[in-house]
């Protein structure tokens, strides 16, 4: 089995309170691929330019990423530049320059048709059910969004959820998608559009996991060193995804565990701008934290 | 044994999306006792003014609550006017008339001077330390404050810290005290001013317990059904100090128990206006909770 991500492939140019980092490597299917790699195989489709440097192919490589799937279009990389403040709650965009992602046409290559598991990153929604469509139904089903598309094309995202498994996204998201304040009214609203499982991922604080009948709360770690948050919610949905795609099987249990690995993942990914703490990640570290996680709120 | 409280005790006006209260019983000290008497006999110092309803007396005292503490003074009792929008995260102020409130110079009936647990409620942290002066040492004391002590009486404060073994504050409080963004940090800043450990209310995103080496997670219960949040943070306190209090003791597990139940009592609280959930709660109810509680965040 592998798993399938669609998305962003980008050049993130970060400023936080501790440094700053150009054209340094990032996008929602780079994150989720990095993060998915530690516990299954992963097929990436995206795009980048003609500027995209080949030593941000050979990383992602180097975990084993599939990237056949990752086209090269005349132009540059999508680039995005925003800044962080102090309490690293909400980033600050200066600039999104779409550049090639704006004619992304997501091509599946014929290899990577049977993924079981597929996750249809943060793009417009019409080309979420556009992938849908032209693949086999995999086994599992997952998708994020963002404000944009629930601003400027909800009645495609709806229908897409339909079609999905399990929708991950944050809570102002799913604040706006369902226009309830209340997040287990909103994850209900959700469910009643599709999907049998909704994660509401609440940043610093944790995640939530939603079940038809059924609350998982999961902690966020309580860190003492947070250089850079981008694609903490993209890691998080790689370690969820990748924890069920390792597992075979999603019942409630696998998937509470799922959502403290998406947890742990993104607790590494903080740690350090773009993926520099990811690449040095090791499975021991993973475990470690697992069970220090576990720990945090366990009462015996 | 018994738990000793100082603090307000009030009358609230109160205006949420699902109502409305006009001069409903309030105040740290009402919440926090309410709270507590599930748990332990509680003692109870304040003062009201000649408005104050005699059936709110009586409320208190079905509860065992020993009100031979609150001081009756000429003139009007602590009015607090008040409300919240949808998202229910952070109340609006109206007005606050301190009125008698203004005068209050905590009296300790020499009943109450070998109460085990003193809970100073948020008050003038020169009143805290005059409270704590003037009675034998229990064997547990905790602290709360707010932003207005915060910036006028800083230094007053960082005193009283010094003299207190448990600070219960809000994340804001938290950073504003300590000029910490960072919740970890800002926990270990106020642990070397004394306290043993800290506890950092999120609201409905739980609680933070820091000890000296290790930290609990206490999940907030999702509720679907959010009335008013008022005196959530004092009844947080009243489950909390009061579970010490009853358990007599004070080791870390003890520690997490009285996290859980501090959120468990909260989670009634917020159920409906003033006192009006906790007023009907039984001993069952929070056995039951506590119980959900500990599935809510556990991975067996």
């Amino acid at each position: 089995m592998s798993i399938l991500v669609v998305g962003s492939v980008a050049l993130d140019s970060v400023e936080t309170p501790f440094g700053k980092r150009e054209r340094a490597l990032g996008g929602s299917a780079t994150f989720f691929s990095f993060s998915a790699s530690f516990f299954d195989r992963v097929n990436l489709v995206g795009v980048v330019g003609e500027d995209f440097p080949p030593e941000y192919v050979e990383l992602l490589r180097s975990r084993g990423i599939d990237t056949r799937g990752l086209a090269t279009l005349p132009g540059e990389t999508f680039h995005w530049v925003g800044s962080y403040r102090y309490d690293m709650g909400q980033a600050v965009t200066h600039s999104t320059c779409l550049n090639v992602f704006e004619r992304f046409q997501p091509e599946i290559p014929a290899e990577y048709r049977e993924s079981g598991h597929l996750f249809l990153a943060n793009i417009d929604p019409e080309l979420q059910m556009d992938v849908l469509r032209r693949i086999e139904r995999p086994r599992l089903v997952a998708c994020d969004t963002m404000n944009f598309w629930i601003e400027g094309k909800r009645d495609a995202l709806i229908e897409l959820l339909g079609s999905v498994d399990v929708i991950i996204l944050n809570d102002a998201e799913a604040r706006q998608l369902t226009g309830q304040p209340n997040l287990v009214r909103a994850a209900k609203a959700i469910m009643e559009w599709g999907p049998e499982e909704v994660v509401i991922k609440k940043g610093e604080h944790g995640a939530l996991l939603f079940g038809a009948d059924s609350i998982f709360v999961a902690p966020a770690y309580p860190l003492e060193h947070i250089i850079d948050p981008t694609g903490a919610g993209d890691t998080f949905a790689g370690g969820f995804v990748g924890h069920l795609a390792r597992a075979g099987k999603r019942d409630w249990k696998t998937m509470c565990r799922a959502a403290i690995y998406g947890s742990v993942m993104a607790s590494f990914c903080v740690e350090d701008f773009s993926l520099d703490r990811m690449k040095t990640l090791t499975e021991e570290e993973i475990s470690f934290r697992y069970r220090e996680f576990i720990r945090l709120s366990r009462i015996d």
